[in-house]
């Protein structure tokens, strides 16, 4: 018997009869890095929609915004705390996923005054926390964020994030309130 | 032995020798009913300050707010997520005790824009929230809240709270992000 | 326009025009009646496979087996703290689903000791819990477990239980440990 | 200005104007790492209260069993879910800090069985864990623990330990079963 052979028995052997040979560990709780990880693909994925509508047009960009809030937002576990920043009276929240994507794409009868917030050309997003809280499966996030657009425009906005990690491991935003920054008239 | 004798005679000897008889329950999760007594006890502390600031002034005033800063937020956990609602520039949020006592009554040299929120002759307050999510000893909750001063003025916000019951059952806020509400020009 | 189609219209438009018009909430933690009914599953589905050996065979009694592993165990979620009553030396610990049929329901050759623990003509179940501790979505227990097979005989364990409710709602055993009482000799 | 207090100045130039400079993370998270130094420590404490009890006595070794069950259980906080290896009948649970105390230096009218298990002249400990469940400020970990006697008797027992972090950053035991190794007669 070769080394070679002799060291995969061996593994077998292991396998087989060490049952308690290796601890597994089974942990759940959400960690900073995913936090950080969930922050940058906001930003990039708000980038690739406007990128979409420029290049391609709404139905693309659409397509996308769908995308991304399938996969990273929360609504198909339950109402998402969502406030976007352009919206307002009767609309202001958005706890349904038709209304998400209403503010971001725009085209929903019901909700006149979207424009579209992911259409307006982003091309740049930063984002810098005041604090983050980490409890379990879930973190919240604020801090002030930062999108330019391709005119080279730049907004700022106060935003708090909720994060929340689902039993397969991913990370999805659950709460998400965005306001204009006050300053005194 | 009469009835009352052998029934505690009874009782007694449960205690001593049937450690079994009673299940315990020790739940550390936050409640509905804790997230929403939580949600009055802010307007109610809000409206004590204005009351007795309008009473016995100042002094009166900041000794409450420090009060319920003690008790009601969860600086003497870490750094709070508090974005006040008339709060801007380098000092947006208000992740320390000083901070956000400062933007409540004022008077801090470091915060010249405060001029205390709670300062204002707040006389009701109402709140409706869109959506809470409980998760574990933490809540967070996205709404609405009214403040009407004495005046009758009425002032709207959406405000996104968390909470969080710590190991002695009290409720704590730990993330307060508050914003005037959009409004297109 | 007859009452009942102005009632319906009202409701039509409340559902329309008034997202804020009802509160909802998400709530993702485990209740003490859930891991009531958790703990009462488990031995019914003991019984279960108990009668469904004794009516119909080991074929019927190892689906039924395999059913309950499915459901009602985390196997799924990763590896389970599961120390079986009448499990010793090497394979005490059943971590993965194969160690936790067989222990029920024997017919593995990795685990020779195995004789089917579930296989024991089970006929009666109840246990009593010393204290359950809940926290956030997952729950734990500690008691005593009573088993009576058909003949009257009565097997009496201490057992530990830990629940998790998952992202479906749905209950599961991440952690059993079982163990025959302890007696002076 | 020299150097040095060119430095400071800045440090203090930003600690004053830049409230935004830095992220603040509060983490309530337990971590594997905290879970081992548990383990390790539950260990080195029996041998404590061992080696206390052969060179100073009993009342020395109860003193020491106090302060480990004070810090590093979790009687502060509600029942305690612990099912001592030695501890059966009526008395097999120890929820109450009592119960606990009586097991491990014994001298405790209503435990007549305790015999006290930290004073056993224990010398050496380890521990392997075949799983470890790491969930939000609480994890479960099952696996063998070997302890050693000064005469070089060796017990091994299977156990289940449940820690939970406190608020104050402490790990406490909220949950402790101890078996013996099951063996066909």
């Amino acid at each position: 018997m070769n080394t070679h052979k002799l060291f995969c028995t061996a593994l077998t052997l292991i396998a087989l009869y060490s049952p308690l040979a290796f601890s597994q560990t089974l942990n759940t709780n959400i960690t900073e890095a995913e936090v950080k990880a969930a922050q940058d693909a906001w930003g990039k994925a708000l980038i690739q929609i406007s990128s979409d509508y420029d290049k391609s047009g709404l139905e693309k960009a659409t397509a996308t915004a769908k995308t991304v809030l399938d996969s990273a937002y929360g609504y198909n576990l339950g109402p998402v705390l969502f406030k976007p920043t352009l919206s307002g009276g009767e609309q202001t929240f958005r706890t349904d996923y038709q209304g998400a994507l209403s503010y971001f794409v725009g085209g929903n009868k019901q909700y006149t005054q979207d424009k579209g917030f992911a259409l307006k050309s982003w091309t740049d997003y930063s984002y810098k926390n005041a604090a983050v809280h980490i409890n379990g499966d879930t973190a919240i996030t604020m801090g002030k964020v930062t999108l330019t657009d391709k005119s080279g425009k730049v907004t700022t906005v106060d935003k708090t994030w909720g994060f929340k990690k689902t039993d397969d491991g991913k990370i999805r935003i659950v709460l998400h309130h965005s306001s204009l920054p006050y300053s005194e008239k």
